[in-house]
């Protein structure tokens, strides 16, 4: 035991020196501006976690949850999920060939979206989503981020990713806390990137689900993925989302748009010390500029509740030094 | 860089040295005694965790999931949440004179629960599980488990736990597996008291959950506990909730009933080396001895189908020297 004691005192020592020396050296930010905005975020993060402060918190209550489109990777011209349903029937189409005389299929293979009305939208998504194992599912979502092109950047929508929320993500664990996405995006169609992309592992993966049923197939059981809705993770969702999967108050949350006003509302109406992060795309040279009026991650509610709430506002345009890892 | 690398190293000798000095010293399941069931328990993690083996797991995918009742704790003679749903109707009936003349309250008011059928059951549920917030159901779960006396042991259902599964668990992640509650039992029931009981946090607790609705009150979000149910995680439910809440499949999983059987065949039914235990209850002098014919854990399926999928039988009257934290 004293034996024991002795190398856990050594141990403790060297890992102080060790970290000091890595923070002394190493801004965790390095892709955010010196703005107030980043001294905000920095703040925060050293009085929950300085033991002396009266705002301190333990480390398993530091819990940070992040919305995923629009707030960690890109959400324009249209989501990267639908994105990939289009690719979707695209390549299922030769299976399909009553498509090519059926709407919504039949604009969609032409290239054509206009036509997509909300009926269609989740047409579209129900026969992309549904029908097969989760496992089966797991394999498209995996490899359809392989070889996705991005309309405007060119690029694999896995490259369209924000550098300064993935450092941000990095140096909140790095402080102890558990970070979490909570996102109206499919469940499944995150978890196979996440890990790779975030440093997010699927269990710390909050989303809209479709029902799954168990079935055995030769002996051995599956889970098949029915075109049936179990859980929508979005506005007041998003709350209840955190409750059942976390079953624990966030002390920060961070998103971009009206869907994230409840899970905002509900992380900084807790008691103690809590961040709300507001992301605001403005950066129409680097990425795009949007708000009030736009029909995908529309900021409105949410932008007018900043001030009231003490949520922090952060400009893509100003506080930001670069965007996607690619510019580095 | 260099310095930090010279450091990590030291750290990384002394973390061995210690790790070695410490499993000479302890044997990690002091309660189990010296059975084949202990040595394929330590096998299978010995050989899971070791990077030289064929079977070796990354510790990320070191999923391990336990069901609760009758397998972490008591649920003899009736379900622990049982026990505390017929508690709280005593304790609500002076703010419900009706129910002195109304069944089930009558009958449960008198200490007579012969007459509670599924109906019955599921209304005292109901009436006791919902109708409050989510933060207010944790203080009374909470304060509950001080105050509760089990029938035959006399002592607080929290110290009914089963001490050799609770170090199984701490061996567990020991070894770097996370470990997980998939019960049929209410999520917000355990999660309060899981953390001490098991170490294991909320976020690491599947169960049954009632829909919760978002409101507003004074201007402050509440969620509140509806009387609907949202999800039943048992049998076919517990794979369903793995994917769902963990999204990955478990290496390890362990059970006591009927209920359980889908979780190990999901579970066993995986790549790579798995591992299923079922725990029998065959002690009637220490604890209880019931399986194929008891109405609370019915062990029959699942117990033909252990040879075949070749799950350990644990026999709580063999395989363990003591059953509860207090006998030591």
């Amino acid at each position: 035991m004293k034996k024991n004691f002795c190398f856990s005192l050594i141990l403790l020592i060297i890992t102080f020196v060790c970290s000091g020396l890595v923070l002394a050296d190493t801004d965790p930010l390095p892709s955010w501006n010196d703005t107030s905005t980043k001294k905000y975020i920095v703040q925060f993060v050293q009085t929950v976690t300085n033991p002396g402060s009266d705002d301190y918190v333990e480390p398993e209550d530091r819990i940070a949850t992040f919305d995923n489109d629009g707030n960690l990777w890109i959400e324009q011209p249209i989501y990267t999920q639908l994105a990939f349903a289009i690719d979707r029937i695209k390549a299922m189409s030769p299976d399909h060939p009553e498509w090519k005389d059926t709407e919504p299929y039949k604009s969609v293979l032409k290239g054509d979206y206009s036509k997509l009305d909300k009926k269609g939208l989740l047409e579209i998504i129900s026969v992309t989503h549904s029908g097969m194992t989760t496992e089966d599912f797991e394999l498209i979502a995996s490899s359809w981020f392989k070889t996705s092109k991005h309309p405007k950047f060119k690029r694999s929508y896995s490259e369209l990713i924000y550098q300064p929320m993935v450092e941000l993500l990095e140096y909140l664990r790095a402080n102890g806390f558990k970070t979490y996405i909570v996102s109206g995006g499919g469940i499944d169609f995150m978890r196979p990137v996440t890990e790779k992309l975030y440093g997010i592992p699927p269990e710390q993966v909050v989303g809209t689900s479709v029902v799954s049923k168990y079935e055995l197939r030769d002996g051995k059981p599956v889970l098949v993925k029915m075109p049936e809705i179990f859980f929508i993770d979005d506005k007041e969702g998003k709350p209840i989302g955190i409750h059942q999967f976390i079953g624990k108050r966030p002390i920060f949350a961070s998103g971009n748009s009206d869907g994230d006003y409840e899970m905002l509302l509900w992380t900084t109406s807790g008691p103690g010390k809590t961040f709300g992060l507001l992301l605001h795309h403005d950066d129409a040279k680097r990425e795009y500029a949007y708000d009030r009026k736009s029909h995908i991650g529309k900021l409105d509610k949410a932008l007018d509740a900043a001030s009231k709430n003490k949520w922090v506002v952060v400009s893509m345009k100003n506080d930001w030094k670069t965007v996607f890892p690619f510019e580095n």
